[in-house]
């Protein structure tokens, strides 16, 4: 992940480049920093944590530099140390550098450089990248874009790059390979960073850089080149998002701002994906409009998804959906295991990429995999590709001929939740969409089904009050437990793993979600009094057998939690404690039943005193491998 | 799980019953109880905890009774206390009933019995089943056969019963219903049980109830009756089982043991699956030999595997093998989720079915699932089913026509070790046959691959000495410690998840696996100080990307423990510490990874001073669903 940005023009770079960085903040924020040049020399000034601390260290430094780097640091290859954070400089100090992604040779550069007399003051994968640089202005490039040139050409792995230096101080070199970088085109000054919204409060128009790519950006303008150094053609473009300013709105974090947002996005949903009265449009003979044209639902047999996180437990109910309403065969991977060991090529197959913001590195590089090994096939082998994500503007709808935009609005919290639930409404769409052409359940259902979402808004505001009372309650008993148990089963068991992964990301419990049923093959060893568990027990195809599990674990002890429908008296007999959820179709109730699980990690975490929207070690957006 | 043994005959029962729950510990041991009847009356003693309490307390109490019943508990419904075990009886302590299973419909039975003036004494299912008897024979039945009759009609679930009466004092009535049953036919003398090695000490002629059948045991022989009271036609079968005495040969525990007896394992797997030059035998053109007929290879087109525990974990092994040796599409299902949300039907299907025991009732009721839904289909959807077992004389192998046996060896250590390696060899000959049929791989390379199998045995010992050093020494570091992470990619993958269950279930620890590649999706932010992680990266297609992702681990201050191959120079420099494996190739390497992971859970649970043959809540196979 990380954070990088730039500035050259006719402003004071220092205030720019911290303000760009706050808006990257949700790509990593282990440390930080900003180097300038000024009066020949490049002032690198750099600080452990969050942005704060570097703000502070910066007001009592005053330099009117108008040319400058910047860098919020996801640590990968050493401790998040000040002496790990970026820009990293080379041994005479006269080039810095920052940069995002892998330098997966690292190691062989660094004892390379090291014998040629280069001193290295980091851990980190990136410092090779300003001593290769100085090595080869020594030695065979002619300027700084050439040294840069030549220095791409030796680096392995995934990488966007930003480099300036006291000898040329009118320069900002930027380098995109499998990271992403944009730059942007203000009157007379000019910007990069690795996403928009650290631009966008200084221009609409934007370059993004494509794999392979050189820019050197000048008080006058950009040039871009490959990295052969061929000057290439390109043009910017305007972006149409407004500078939004996202603020809390009265509640004590964005993440649980986000929760109470879900309704909200259910309906948005709801409006975007299906026809507003439930029966089929003239035009596309069916009440779902996913914007997808007919043929794509024409002979598709199988499915593959993609993802990662919190997107791959959307992917695991969008299978148990897409398997038993629409009949289609279909496997969820986790993309960073599918890139190196894919499933064998069957034709007729749908791939879909299922990430928030479209730049989750893995997840893009399983579907680039997918596509460049299926070209040349024949028809049927044919990468059929579809993205489901929150930013259609990403990487992923650069690269994929058909996105479902879930809509959930930017989320800010970096435990995703709003998102997730937005992306359980695309995958209700797709999966009533197949069922409704391939015909596997009639549509009468479906129109069942489509007036069941549209009670759900209501159902979750119906909820939230007595979930969260009940959630800030248990907070208090469960503020210093060490361990937690999640079982569900069917569809509900992804939602098990979902609330396992919140509370693990952001109150650093150790969480684990299982199905219900594979308890007593060997975890159940784990349980005893001070062990809690929460089942997700709907009346359904398998209630039964998740209180039978239930029961086995409470007969070791373990302190019972139930999120299941109010009114069920014997539950309430069976569990110690209740987070109620309203009676709907076991089939929706995956959207009802993450809810309480959301509040349940949230009030632990808040009650924890731990940084809920920020979580140690995590970042928004995971775009390195 | 839950282990029933029954007497009637000559001898005087308790020894009898005694030794036979002895060799079916490994069902589960909560609590324990025996009830005989003598001069007119029903005599039960119970003990909570391991069999040798219940020993105790019956070295004070004499019955010479000739009949009995005994049962060993593996708690599901009600806690491991002297009340909850079995056996249960009725009000007027005139009939006491074992069972093994689940009764679902147990609650509304027991408030039925109870608004009739029957009274309750436990929190178990089983209890409703004396008191139905009673009633029964209160109202309508007319002897105690017909009463056990009239009530299996009335319960619903998985159960195996066995039923004795003060007032028929020369009867043992014994019911199975989708849980296993065994009768055994003595000299003058008849046992039941709930699987032969209880018996096999007395008699060799067996007879194995099948679902939906209810036997009469008196002194003079056995009748077989099915729930509708018809008289069925049966004959024992001869096993061809020495009864086998399993002795821990001078290790401390049976699981060490195991886990040094593996290099054997593979070695009779190798002789029992590949012909012994490697070339292809003339017969089968193949030089894999499974036993299997060519037209079983035809025209397999996709494979579904069900599973639970670790053999859902090997399964994981098994699915990489077949779809990059022989480019199958294959996919691994939860046992206990497949039976309630199968994959659409796909033609030319094969179904493969593992379990150590033969018995795990999710996995029989996944292929049962399978079986009948596939039933009067067209010839391409017809159920095609392959068992792999250890125990191919069980429920499994009556089920499926044809079966791979594992050649492990009888397994007691309740954490599987050489049975998960034996189930790993299995899987690798499976694929290489499918891979030679297919022709997706040379000859040349199976025999490359064959050969490498053969230098596995050697190397496991090879390294045995030094891993039992290594997993020792850091036990003691690790003793306290309360949560450990293991990451895998590829093909080491599942090893992960075995490292991990292997440490939940003996030292109960919270262990969890992942594909080390999604842990920057969430779960990194456990990670600290105090949360250590080991990682397997074995030089190949991962590598690089393992040790990446262990940097990212590292640099939130966890302590890094590799298993990796010892001679590389890089990844010493990486981890903290190392438990070095030999070098093979990737493909190969997981029979040599999981060693020292299941020595470390092993030698952490033994520090701890813990039951590691024995761990709390478990059972060694899992008969209920």
């Amino acid at each position: 992940m990380c954070g990088i940005v730039g500035y050259i023009g006719t402003q004071a770079a220092t205030e720019i480049l911290l303000a760009g960085l706050e808006k990257l903040e949700y790509r990593g924020y282990d440390s930080a920093g900003i180097a300038t040049v000024w009066e020949g020399d490049v002032h690198c000034v750099r600080a452990k944590g969050k942005l704060h601390n570097l703000r502070s260290k910066l007001e009592q430094i005053e330099t009117p530099s108008q040319i400058g780097i910047g860098h919020t640091r996801w640590a990968t290859h050493g401790k998040p140390e000040e002496y790990n954070a970026h820009p990293h400089m080379d041994t005479a100090m006269r080039i810095a550098v920052v940069q995002n992604g892998i330098i997966e040779n690292y190691r062989d550069l660094r004892e390379e450089l090291k014998q040629k007399g280069h001193q290295f003051r980091s851990e980190t994968d990136t410092e090779v990248i300003p001593h290769l640089i100085a090595e080869l202005l020594k030695t065979s490039a002619s300027s700084l874009l050439e040294a840069v040139q030549q220095s791409v050409n030796h680096l392995e792995g995934a990488f966007a790059i930003a480099v300036i230096s006291a000898d040329y101080p009118d320069e900002l070199i930027v380098v995109r390979q499998q990271a992403p970088l944009v730059i942007g085109f203000g009157q007379g000054e000019f910007f990069c960073a690795s996403d928009t919204p650290a631009i966008v409060s200084h221009t609409r128009a934007v370059l993004a850089l494509e794999n392979g790519e050189i820019a050197r950006l000048t008080p006058l303008g950009v040039e871009v080149y490959n990295f052969a150094g061929d000057r290439l053609k390109k043009q910017p473009r305007m972006l149409n998002l407004n500078p939004m300013m996202v603020e809390k709105q009265g509640f004590k974090h964005f993440m649980l701002k986000e929760i109470y947002e879900q309704p909200g996005v259910v309906r948005a949903s709801l409006e975007a994906y299906f026809s507003s009265d439930g029966n089929a449009c003239q035009a596309t003979h069916s009440p779902i409009n996913l914007g997808l044209p007919t043929e794509f639902y024409a002979d598709i047999e199988q499915i593959q998804i993609v993802a990662c996180g919190t997107s791959w437990h959307a992917a695991l109910v969008g299978k148990y959906l897409l398997e038993q309403l629409a009949g289609i065969s279909t496997q969820v991977h986790y993309a960073s295991e599918y890139r190196y060991a894919p499933s064998p090529l069957i034709p007729n197959t749908l791939i879909i990429g299922v990430t928030q913001s479209g730049e989750t590195a893995d997840t893009l590089a399983a579907l680039a995999m997918e596509k460049e090994r299926r070209q040349g096939k024949e028809n049927k082998y044919q990468a059929r590709l579809l993205g489901i994500t929150n930013r259609p503007e990403s990487s992923l709808g650069h690269m994929v001929p058909h996105i479902i935009n879930t809509l959930a609005g930017i989320e800010i919290g970096v435990a995703a939740t709003k998102t997730f639930i937005a992306q359980l409404m695309a995958f209700y769409a797709l999966a009533l969409e197949f069922a409704a052409h391939r015909q596997t359940i009639s549509p009468d259902k479906i129109a069942e089904i489509i007036e069941g979402l549209r009670h759900v808004p209501k159902e979750i505001e119906a909820n939230l009050e007595t979930q969260e009372k009940l959630t800030e309650h248990l907070a208090h008993e469960f503020a210093e437990t060490q361990d937690f148990i999640f079982l569900g089963r069917g569809i509900n068991f992804p939602i098990a793993l979902e609330g396992a992964l919140k509370l693990k990301e952001i109150s650093y419990i150790h969480a684990e979600g299982y199905p219900a049923g594979e308890m007593k093959h060997g975890p159940i060893a784990l349980l005893d009094a001070k062990v809690p568990v929460v089942a997700i027990a709907v009346p359904g195809t398998v209630y039964e057998k998740v209180i039978s599990n239930a029961q086995e674990a409470k007969a070791r002890d373990s302190r019972l939690i139930g999120v299941t429908p109010v009114k069920d008296g014997e539950a309430a007999e069976i569990f110690n404690d209740l987070l109620p959820v309203s009676s709907v179709d076991e089939l929706l109730s995956p959207i009802l039943t993450v809810v309480p699980l959301q509040l349940l990690a949230y009030h632990i975490a808040a009650r924890r005193g731990l940084d809920v929207d920020q979580p140690r070690n995590l970042a928004k957006s995971v775009t390195v491998e």
